[in-house]
């Protein structure tokens, strides 16, 4: 049976892959910089709670970076110097999508993530045991989500002017993603092949993109936009 | 034997006392704003190092804020409702001691978690079991002092100006968390109650502040100050 990674895939990258460093590497600085857009987003919270849900979910994000700070450090990696290549791309991604309301922030947490979740747990499923089990890991949805869902749906709701730019919003978040994707997989040629490698070949990965685009919408349903 | 918080102390308050509830509320919205005073502070960080050290400060007082939440659901009290009236001091006490450079943030979360730290310890050995469990918990150091201990005695070695500058800011962030306790306490009917009952009497509650100056004076040490 050929591996085809929408079917069930079996483990195709060897652990010991340069690709894994950086996969990690890039999912390390992914989690402290929603960690810092997280917390200063908060800052529009408009009640103690809003505050707290968002400090509750950028701390869940530092508790995955110490388990990828951890296994890096197992692989002799220093995780900073590894991390470096990857900070432009992400504060760039973050820059051009700063939240300009509070609503804008939950929808950012909650595409945001999930788009990243969508990726990262495709590319998984052909990795070898323990290095699939760490990515599983730090992507596992909080429970905080609910939050989100709850108090985007009621405002969107309750206004079509509101769902009308949030809609606009969630579309720009997807259309930045893949910007800084592309800039990543063109300048980081190992994570580049671990990628392809993953998905098997080019047509497979153009299928992964409309998955992730088939999951984006369902996300921005769960939130009442369309 | 007299019961006397000097020596060892026993239990005199029952977890039912109301000081409890109050006590938990004032501890939980410590955390909250200290985690965003953090990860505002961050933004002064030199080096990527210094960015994740503190956020993964912010990211444990999280942890102690669920804790905390965890209790007062437990008693049956809305966090949000009870954490409401410790709000101001708390946003009056970060206020008048904003960092104003990266070592002073470092200095602000060493010392200011400390003094907290002891007086809440103080108090903790005189509350019953569970109770005296959760204060200890959520105040318990984490290894991110080591972080800054480092930084800032080697900053401080180099430079006799920044050790002035430095010795003068700890003084102040003394003064700044008494005139704010002073304040909490003049306004919590059962928070103040339950702290006399805890030290016994006002005698003992002037042997505290001076054990908690003596503690200050040990931190101060620690960092290269006097």
């Amino acid at each position: 049976m050929a591996s085809n990674v929408s079917e069930s895939p079996v483990p195709t990258i060897s652990s010991d892959d340069p690709g894994v460093t950086e996969l990690f590497a890039l999912l390390a600085y992914g989690e402290i910089s929603a960690f810092y857009r997280l917390s200063a987003d908060a800052a529009k919270a408009p009640d103690l709670r809003g505050k707290v849900a968002l400090a509750s979910m950028a701390a869940a994000e530092m508790g995955h970076y110490e388990r990828l700070q951890e296994a890096l450090e197992r692989r002799g990696v220093d995780i900073y110097q590894a991390m470096e290549p990857y900070v432009q791309a992400l504060e760039d991604y973050h820059a051009s999508t700063t939240p300009s309301t509070w609503l804008e922030s939950l929808v950012k947490a909650y595409i945001g993530d999930g788009l990243a979740a969508d990726f990262y747990r495709e590319i998984a499923g052909t990795l070898s045991g323990e290095v699939a089990e760490i990515v599983r890991e730090v992507l596992s949805e909080t429970a905080h989500s609910t939050f989100v869902v709850d108090e985007v749906s009621k405002a969107v709701a309750a206004s079509p002017q509101t769902k009308a730019r949030l809609t606009l919003w969630g579309r720009r978040l997807l259309g930045e993603a893949i910007t800084q994707a592309q800039y990543v997989a063109a300048r980081r040629e190992e994570l580049a092949d671990l990628v392809l490698a993953a998905v098997g070949d080019i047509n497979h990965l153009v299928e992964l993109f409309d998955r992730m685009q088939e999951q984006h919408e369902v996300r921005m349903e769960a939130l009442g936009l369309v």
